[in-house]
């Protein structure tokens, strides 16, 4: 097979080598953390406990190629409560094992080898590989960093030609943190389907709310995914979904027996799902007021540093400064960890002008506070 | 997209519009089911909650492309005392969320638009949405009933031209029961990759052991796929799994990186596994035997009747018998079904001469005998 599966080179890079140097050292800051579980943030496990009970003791296994429909009912609650406005019906929505897997169904449901969708120039490295196993060429479409990451209207437009099938938006952007707060006047002029990943959307920062795209362009197809990974820090129980809105639901008989080809979704987490939403949003607050408290400290803390520049997120929970004084980042990013601070450098989510980091807001507090310390120390002098 | 996913009619047909309708009369033997849990087979409740016990209280997601290194060691360690000689290590397991997931790796690992691989005639119809997604050409190589559904190794290697990159290899046989029990000269002459599933393994009849094809053919790449669906009677709880043999060691990194594009096996599950395999085996022994009676009661009660043709299957939890005076399977099946008896027509698995039928002695045993009996006596007169 070709292409990104083939080309990569599968030894342990430079950098990762030298993260598990200073590991064995004890001394090392990491800010690069999207794994909850390793962050102290975890679910009330008395409620998973509880829930899990009554699943041993009644399981029947029934597929659904849209999933439980218990669990499809709390969706559609949850989009209500947030959106008044945003009906969706429980058939508009697919349960899957997780958003890539939703993102692999929706690429064969839009898209044939050889097409291509536009994703945005700065992203989660992932949708490369999704692409490949399709064949399927992503067109990359700039965002402005000036305009606080802003979707480049005229580049999406000059980005799509006649074998587009559908633009990749993710709302709020991981890593840049902008949302997708107005109606986008080029989506309308292209007037193709939308993939919205919104696993972050709980997590507002410089917006009030973050809004449903769908419920922002109510004529196109928007095909809205999201999940248990982000909005619960439940990544290890696997549970995704795909929900279609009125424009979009001429797609749902072949987007059923996509889905019906694996019913890869677990039956425990699908019947958990109602109790998530009913019980866990005391915790889900807990976790979007740490990440405030985080990106707080840390704009604070960089306020007028002579070389980091960090904007407030929109939401999401990284933030994504740019670093002047360095212009290579994997010089900047060893620098970093031989003083025991662990980031990203900003190449691992595209091709974008100038030095950025990636750094986690996710990360347990005390060792991001230390870390942003570090952080503006190390890079006080040029 | 064409294909499969665009041909089909998405009305309900009139097999299951008729089933609909005599289930709402309440008078239906179903001998159709594949689902333990409708068919009061239940993996050991009390086990289950208290091994997830013991995962609420301590998680922590730890992603690993090949899965959770306990989960691979139970399963080394379970071919190992089937088969003495077939080594494997924990590094040749891949966790999946299910065997559908695993065959949609393995094609995309194995095969490129355009290329085809070769598939039974008389089949599990999955494969056909399974390649169509990778736009694979499935090319069908025969099975000859007269000798016990065993694979027809001139029409195997007839198959094969230049473009074809694996052979698909189901044993136990779903839905003949045939166990691929010696080594197919024919196999090592192609020389291709295997794919071999064995999900059915658990449950010999006519031999007293289902060999792993991977023991038989040493010398060929062998990637064999099972799971907890069938083996524990867990089709909701999403675990299977990729095994490769030595021959096959060198797919193992490109392996990793497809399965690490999608991570979809939950963790409970995984967490899970060793305890399935050191508490579970009394449970699947009763399911085997609960099986076995079913076999004999209905090859007892189908012997020397004047029409159906019922030979001992070596494994699987089917019988596929033929059935004579009659040529059209659909007329045969409504035939019966007004009689109050639901089986499934030869053609659902593909096109063979002849007339079949489909039965599950996985069925509730009072169930099934009523259902055989039925059988029996609805096709006495021709």
């Amino acid at each position: 097979m070709p292409g990104v599966y083939t080309q990569l080179d599968l030894s342990p890079n430079a950098f990762e080598q030298a993260r598990q140097q200073r590991i064995a050292t004890g001394d090392l800051l990491d800010l690069t953390s999207s794994n909850p579980t390793a962050q102290g943030l975890f679910f009330p496990p008395e409620l998973l406990q509880q829930a899990s009970e009554a699943f041993w003791a009644t399981r029947r296994y029934q597929p659904d190629p849209h999933g439980n429909p218990a669990a499809r009912t709390a969706i559609c609650r949850y989009y209500a409560e947030r959106t008044p406005g945003l009906e969706l019906d429980v058939d508009d929505i697919f349960l899957t094992a997780s958003t890539s897997e939703a993102y692999a169904l929706l690429f064969a449901l839009l898209a044939d080898p050889g097409d291509n969708l536009l994703a945005p120039n700065v992203t989660y490295p992932l949708f490369e590989y999704l692409a490949e196993l399709r064949q399927l060429e992503l067109r990359p479409y700039p965002l402005n960093e000036a305009e606080g990451w802003r979707i480049d209207e005229a580049g999406l437009l000059a980005a799509a030609n006649r074998r587009t099938r559908a633009v990749l938006i993710v709302s709020p952007h991981n890593p840049t943190g902008a949302v997708v707060s107005q109606p986008v006047a080029a989506l309308a002029q292209l007037g193709l389907p939308v993939i919205c990943d919104e696993v972050f959307a709980p997590f507002s920062y410089g917006v009030a709310h973050v809004p449903p795209l769908a419920a922002l362009h109510p004529d196109l197809p928007v095909l809205t995914l999201n999940g248990i990974s982000k909005l619960f820090a439940l990544p290890d129980l696997k549970l995704g979904w795909i929900a279609l809105n009125q424009a979009a639901r001429s797609l749902a008989p072949r987007l059923e027996l996509l889905n019906d080809t694996f019913l890869s979704a677990n039956s425990l987490s699908q019947q958990l799902l109602p109790q998530l939403f009913s019980s866990g949003m005391p915790f889900v607050q807990g976790m979007v007021e740490r990440v405030r408290h985080n990106l707080t400290l840390a704009l604070t803390q960089l306020h007028n540093h002579p070389h980091i520049h960090a904007r407030p997120p929109d939401g999401g929970y990284y933030l994504f400064p740019a670093i002047r004084g360095w212009e290579d980042e994997d010089a900047l990013v060893h620098f970093l960890m031989q003083r025991g601070l662990l980031v990203h450098p900003g190449y691992f989510y595209g091709e974008v002008p100038g030095t950025h980091l990636m750094l986690s807001a996710l990360t347990t507090p005390n060792v991001f506070a230390a870390g942003i310390e570090r952080l503006r120390d190390c890079l006080k002098n040029p």
